[in-house]
């Protein structure tokens, strides 16, 4: 099965394009849990709970667990293994190598961790993305992001466009030697719409809605609204909704008001 | 003390511009040793008591030890922890994420891991970069690396002129808020003293000498000749001089065999 089928059937279960990203901050998690890693895999535990029937995904970003060494790797371990075996999981990692050193990555990603696909810098070109290619997984290729200092970057133009469009049809050739994605930025508006004509049907990753202040409208509008073509994380909007003991539950709150604002611009005639 | 006198002194006493690679691979260690982490802390502890008083830095890079989860961890934190306190050590992640993930990054690469300097990924902008600049520390961003698919991206002409150029420029622009220095591989000859030209002073980080075929001659030609001002790395050609039960006595040999070669290319007249 293909990172494509399974993030797709997922999707269709949960009638969701939402991904819960699991970058979970031991001094944000509620003060009733336990501190350091304890806290952290309850905290993850009752949140995969309470939103694993509504998601198409999960996105641990790995900084958040390597920045407390050995005991942080564990709990994302274990923060992989709670997730339902139906439901994929992109370990966020946005790494960027030599060959060699991309191929012990990608042991990390799959063979450590246990992720079904991968964000990837694009900075050093198809050398450091080809050893992340593997039947079943998928390579999300940086594009267009959502922070504000892309222009620093990104928005060059080469060739009489931005940079990241360039970066798009690179991905698409690529993509014919493996399962390759995007990511692009929530908040990008008008400009979603241009990478999509590049791209085809090619999956989009799409960070920044909510605390980042991406459109939820624009982002089906612009990107598609397939399951397994477009997957929409939000993190902190669900992790913290609530900092009390109730955070479960407004997580899961706060997920079906995400998933049920895309469904309406999915079918708007509903 | 700055990362770069830290390493202008510890040149100055080895007089040597040479930074050993410590990508130590278990699959390549010599068949004596102990299998798995065990073999390669006893494999790092040889090579660095080999090498100790010939070097300028060391610089293990993050990968090799995270393929292998907890264990490599736990075994590039005692590497770290082996280097004498005088010789500066320069974590190779290659990381680049939004602010608050980046900070998370640093806490790994400084407080878990306990590294004088990285290097980062500039595909997202100063964003990412920003958060790991603190006293004492180094970030060397990645400009035109060594290896073969820079053309895909780095290579590409924005305003007239190639990316990694415009990317220099704004190093420089990013230094005046901490240290910094950049990535430039031995491979491009010709254009490292382009880089040179833009950057100043600005600390160089020279892999791609050895196993990718960088040319010594042109990067002291190119990139300057002085302690803190250049730093070439070299991993292969010295951690696996040989195969066989001699290998830190060979490591040590190459090291001194390029040391040496490096120091007659900025001494022409001696």
């Amino acid at each position: 099965m293909t990172f494509r089928e399974k993030t797709a059937e997922a999707s269709g279960r949960a009638e969701s394009l939402v991904c819960v990203g699991l970058d979970t901050d031991p001094a944000r998690i509620p003060s009733h849990l336990p501190s350091g890693d304890e806290g952290v895999l309850a905290f993850n535990e009752a949140v995969i709970d309470a939103t694993r029937d509504l998601v198409c995904a999960y996105k641990p970003n790995s900084a958040f667990y390597e920045a407390r060494g050995c005991a942080g790797i564990d709990a994302l371990i274990r923060t992989v293994e709670m997730v339902p075996a139906k439901v994929p999981v992109i370990l966020d990692i946005k790494r960027g190598d030599i060959g060699n050193t991309a191929e012990k990555y990608a042991e990390y990603a799959y063979d450590v961790i246990g992720a079904d696909a991968v964000t990837v810098n694009p900075y050093m070109g198809f050398d450091g993305i080809r050893p992340f290619l593997r039947e079943g997984k998928c390579v999300f290729v940086l594009c267009l992001t959502s922070n504000a200092s892309v222009g620093d970057f990104q928005m060059l133009e080469t060739g009489g466009r931005p940079l990241y469009e360039v970066l798009a049809e690179q991905a698409v050739e690529w993509s014919k030697e493996g399962e390759i994605g995007l990511v692009v930025g929530a908040t990008r508006k008008g400009l979603m719409r241009r990478i999509r004509d590049i791209a085809g049907d090619m999956p989009f990753l799409v960070p920044g809605i909510g605390a980042q202040g991406g459109n939820a409208a624009a982002v089906i509008e612009e990107c598609g609204g397939t399951g397994g073509e477009v997957i929409i994380n939000s993190s902190r909007g669900i992790l913290y909704a609530s900092s009390d003991r109730d955070y479960a539950e407004a997580a899961r709150k706060s997920l079906v008001c995400l998933r049920n604002e895309l469904n309406t611009y999915r079918n708007p005639d509903v």
